[in-house]
């Protein structure tokens, strides 16, 4: 009789955005004649640009007529896109990144989740708290994560480092040493990030340790300061230390076009074995290309014309995270974040739980945001909104907050 | 210091297609007067069809639009593709399958590949020999095949059920139990098929051992005799005890369009967990859903126009299946395929090797093709030819070789 995988029975329901469907049906249903303004999810509004569009057009007559058809894409990405993301996203910025080292694929949340499969099952792995549930969840299954403490909300076998307005939410060097290190720069869900000094700081302890970063860049076109690095390989010794993901999601509004690259340089190596070969096997051998026609998006993303199209693009919803920002400011709340992410991390009032703050915006401001403790148990007492509704959606959230 | 999941070290290096493109690239190097034809390689040729291009149109315009702009798609893919599987490939043939039984992904690549996950690593996996490499690498990176032994070319704990001449390429139940039973019917590389009584015989074996077969479908377009199955569904008890793996690759083109889906029933239990339900939360935590604009595509797969226009587009590969099939009779080789797929699978004249005919065919034909054995030990002395190609390619190539 065949066996699962009963490392899957060990996963806590993933209640946070189902609870939060539920409550807010069931607002709507009392309370027909309210319009109830939807800052939780963090996907976007604004359509896909003019100059992306073009190209995606000009793809698919491609593959109308036999002459310009294509078939299987290479496993690891056509080399027009590859070139594309390592002048733009590397070069440009002085990272010493190859187009062989970037493999193309479906997006962040599948390599986010797939990495860990080229580690070893005895792996410890250290997260944020509050963290994108994706990285944990995925070392659970694979069995790297111990027993669930549903009262803890905790694993026995990972390594937290918390995340709270006491540290700055700049996560601190575990006591005990990891192997892998999960750091998501700028931050979801807190909004917030660390400086390249003290990403410097973590490459450096890292290489010290012997340890991997699996580093989450999904947000860093919404950085504004210019100490935040970019990518990580604007750090010294990131070469033989880290793995940079990145989406197209929130910097192209693809998250429903789905298109995301991993960088694996070559000189990161297991005594002499290298993850750059390890992750092309599993390219090859469980994956089969992005589409064509998407990954011409892809390439549109870094034209002329796509480039200043999506700044325009993200200067608007930063225009949001601003009017969410001064305007909890204003009405006396505590906010972090939405400077360098679109995400706005608030402190709940007096002793209020993530939850019942959830219930008291929704039933007297009529808004949806996102518990905080969803992410963790250190996001517990903390609530997010974020940037991605439309100008005039939250300018009027706004209203009714500071009206509450 | 991390450690990487050693299991990777395990696999021999994936030869197969790099070494015909470097002896193809030798050939045209020393005779760059012959024009050399292609029948090797799986991809297909004919452009997508214009039903598909209308609906991949229709699709990147409503993404330009923010009022019909689509961001996250459902994870386990948008309704209307969902219904039209549902209506076409299962309710019309008679099998209960449901909407959310069907999972909706980038290609059976992947899934066939990742399907394994949710299984327990002590799970025995069966598999026909010769065989699609997919399903043992992926098992071998999972720490479930034991060990290599290059010289027999097999791995010490997969149960290898051979499929020849002699058996009629009908795999025999094996002697000991496995746990996982891969069968890819139509078969890829054989080109050949078994009966829907044989495998009823299958599904009747899986219930009784508590196997789980994994049933790769990829072919059943091509399907053109009465008494084989389209799908495993067709048979009694294939709810208790099979996952179908299905691609839109060969029956739409879409091999660089990336779109297909595993049907997971509800029935299908391991003690009392719900198989469903561990590929749900599987889909959920490492992937986000195949793009809205091909999924748009997959659905005018199953429009009235769309469906027309594939069968046509079948009904070209077929012709040159049968041009190959009976070209090769015609000229004295024995050929076996190319009546339910687009494979022709030959017995390689005397007693040449699968390598040596390669060697033979491409010197004196001008002809590429695949060796059986780079697919598994009993596929040498074998060799395949794919139809694929165009009608006057396939015409010009099977001249040359009765010319030989």
């Amino acid at each position: 009789m065949f066996q699962i995988n009963d490392h899957y029975q060990k996963l806590p329901g993933s209640y946070l955005f189902s609870t939060i469907a539920k409550k807010v049906s069931a607002f709507t249903q009392e309370h027909p004649d309210r319009n109830v303004i939807r800052l939780g999810i963090g996907d976007v509004t604004q359509p896909i640009v003019p100059a992306v569009i073009k190209a995606l057009h000009q793809a698919v007559d491609e593959m109308a007529d036999a002459d310009s058809f294509r078939g299987y894409a290479p496993d690891l990405g056509y080399d027009f896109l590859r070139r594309a993301i390592a002048d733009h996203d590397y070069r440009a910025r002085g990272c010493e990144i190859q187009e062989d080292e970037i493999f193309i694929s479906d997006g962040a949340k599948s390599d986010s989740g797939n990495i860990q499969e080229i580690f070893s099952a005895e792996c410890r792995i250290a997260v944020t708290d509050p963290v994108y549930p994706v990285y944990i969840d995925s070392n659970v299954m694979a069995g790297r994560c111990g027993v669930y403490d549903s009262a803890a909300q905790m694993w026995s076998n990972v390594i937290y480092m918390p995340c709270t307005r006491e540290n700055g939410f700049v996560p601190e060097f575990p006591k005990e040493t990891p192997d892998l290190i999960y750091l998501c720069i700028p931050n979801n869900p807190t909004g917030t990030t660390i400086t390249k000094t003290q990403l410097q700081a973590w490459v450096d302890y890292a290489n010290e340790k012997g340890a991997v970063i699996i580093y989450d860049a999904a947000y860093e076109a919404y950085i504004t300061q210019a100490d935040v690095a970019h990518s990580i390989y604007e750090c010294n010794g990131a070469r033989t230390c880290a793995i940079e993901i990145r989406s197209f999601s929130k910097n192209a509004g693809f998250t429903g076009v789905r298109l995301g690259f991993t960088v694996v340089p070559k000189t990161l190596l297991c005594g002499e074995v290298s993850l750059h070969g390890m992750w092309a096997r599993r390219h090859g051998t469980k994956y089969n290309g992005a589409p064509y026609i998407i990954q011409r998006a892809g390439e549109a993303v870094y034209s002329a014309a796509g480039q200043a199209q999506l700044k325009e693009q993200i200067a608007r919803y930063m225009k949001n995270a601003a009017v969410i920002k001064e305007g909890l400011s204003a009405a006396g709340y505590e906010v972090y974040g939405g400077v360098n992410a679109p995400y706005i991390w608030l402190k709940t009032p007096g002793k209020m739980s993530s939850w019942e703050f959830f219930d008291y915006l929704l039933e007297n401001a009529n808004v949806v945001g996102t518990p905080g403790s969803g992410f963790g148990p250190c996001g517990e007492g903390y609530f997010r909104l974020t940037a991605f509704g439309s100008y005039e959606n939250t300018v009027a959230a706004l209203e009714r907050i500071r009206a509450m």
